[in-house]
């Protein structure tokens, strides 16, 4: 999907109304794949940057619909459903905000409807997760006037990046609900995954991640407070 | 872990000596490390080149012992738990084995204690396992005269990487049983993954892994039977 007819173009830096529109995009594209009965999940995802897998350089994103739930969002439902099963129903991400806004440590960013935080156990270096404050199981449920508020936060935090970080390749993706499921917990949430580190050996072998950056002090290198040359370690 | 005292070294053209010198300080640390009761794992890993994560052009391997048994391990021994289970015990990696020299389609290379395989589901282009022929849980239990045989199929396998694919940066791991289990289903292998694509956001987000090589091909390939500009697809 095409975000702009400018070759040089970056979401971070496109105005609002037209990172709006690519979201709408988003959105009219996932329902016309979810209309087909075979499409279990649709998976819509960005690659920036030639470390980040990005295969032509002209800004696009991709959507592509899939006939079984994949392994990452059956994973995030398994996580889910375990921490909600002692608690009668509480959702695990509702928790996770209500703590992560207390303690705001970790948050890089908010407005009315969303926020951009740093996970806990995050796996790599300035990975940042945009979550809807209030639960919502599905991104394609995405009121017109909370897309406003998305594409407020995205652009703050890609321009964060872009600015902090010296304009990184990165991915990002949305985890949403599966394709006409008519239960189960769910909270989308988009994360977005800088390429500043890269994966080897060990995390093949183990599938635990080295992550040489606290997500603390990556909030705060976001947000300005610190430099990241300061916190930038040397190779291991 | 130094390898050799030449920077320029690659296992694939040390002599035979030397790579039984490597795999046995493998095991001699190993060992060492897991005399540590704080130790539940011993990983055995090694990163070539910048784009599989080496820090250090000078040839290196990695151990490094782990105070918890690995998701990856964990994974693999669910599935050959849930694999023998209804088969009266029997191994899943013995019964790939099985089928594998019957098939020899993805079979790349073979000696009398060895196989060298293509998997049937590879993740990664030209991603090859080496697997005992006989069942055996750990790797630190390999003998004297195994090693040779290890040191030998090892050498050939990376030997037809560097001259099918143009010495491509890649990573093997050991996966063995964990330290100081008594019992468990367990089947050690070598993973070789060469990094010729990038993981991207469809990967990251679903946890399914694109690869536009079929395995039967690069078995092919590495057997020198084609050629791999001939099955090379164009960037997606």
């Amino acid at each position: 999907m095409v975000e702009s007819p400018d070759h040089e173009a970056h979401l971070a830096t496109l105005d609002d109304r037209q990172i709006e529109l690519v979201l709408r995009a988003y959105r009219e594209r996932y329902h016309d794949l979810a209309a087909d009965r075979r499409i279990k999940y649709v998976q819509i995802f960005k690659n920036h940057g030639e470390r980040a897998g990005a295969s032509y350089s002209h800004p696009h994103s991709q959507i592509i619909g899939i006939p079984i739930v994949p392994l990452r969002i059956l994973e995030e439902r398994e996580g889910m459903r375990a921490h909600a099963e002692p608690r009668e129903g509480e959702c695990l991400f509702c928790e996770i905000l209500r703590r992560e806004l207390a303690s705001g440590r970790r948050v890089v960013a908010e407005n009315g409807v969303f926020v951009a935080l740093e996970p806990y156990t995050a796996r790599f270096p300035f990975e940042t997760w945009l979550l809807p404050k209030v639960h919502a199981r599905a991104f394609e449920t995405l009121s017109d006037a909370d897309r406003a508020a998305l594409a407020a936060i995205l652009k703050d935090v890609l321009g964060r990046m872009d600015r902090m970080l010296d304009d990184p390749s990165f991915n990002y993706y949305i985890h949403t609900a599966p394709v006409r499921e008519p239960v189960g917990t769910f909270h989308w949430h988009l994360e977005i995954t800088p390429r500043l580190t890269e994966i080897a050996g060990f995390e093949r072998g183990t599938g635990f991640y080295i992550n040489p950056i606290v997500p603390e002090d990556a909030a705060a290198i976001l947000k300005g407070e610190i430099r990241w040359a300061a916190a930038r370690p040397s190779a291991t």
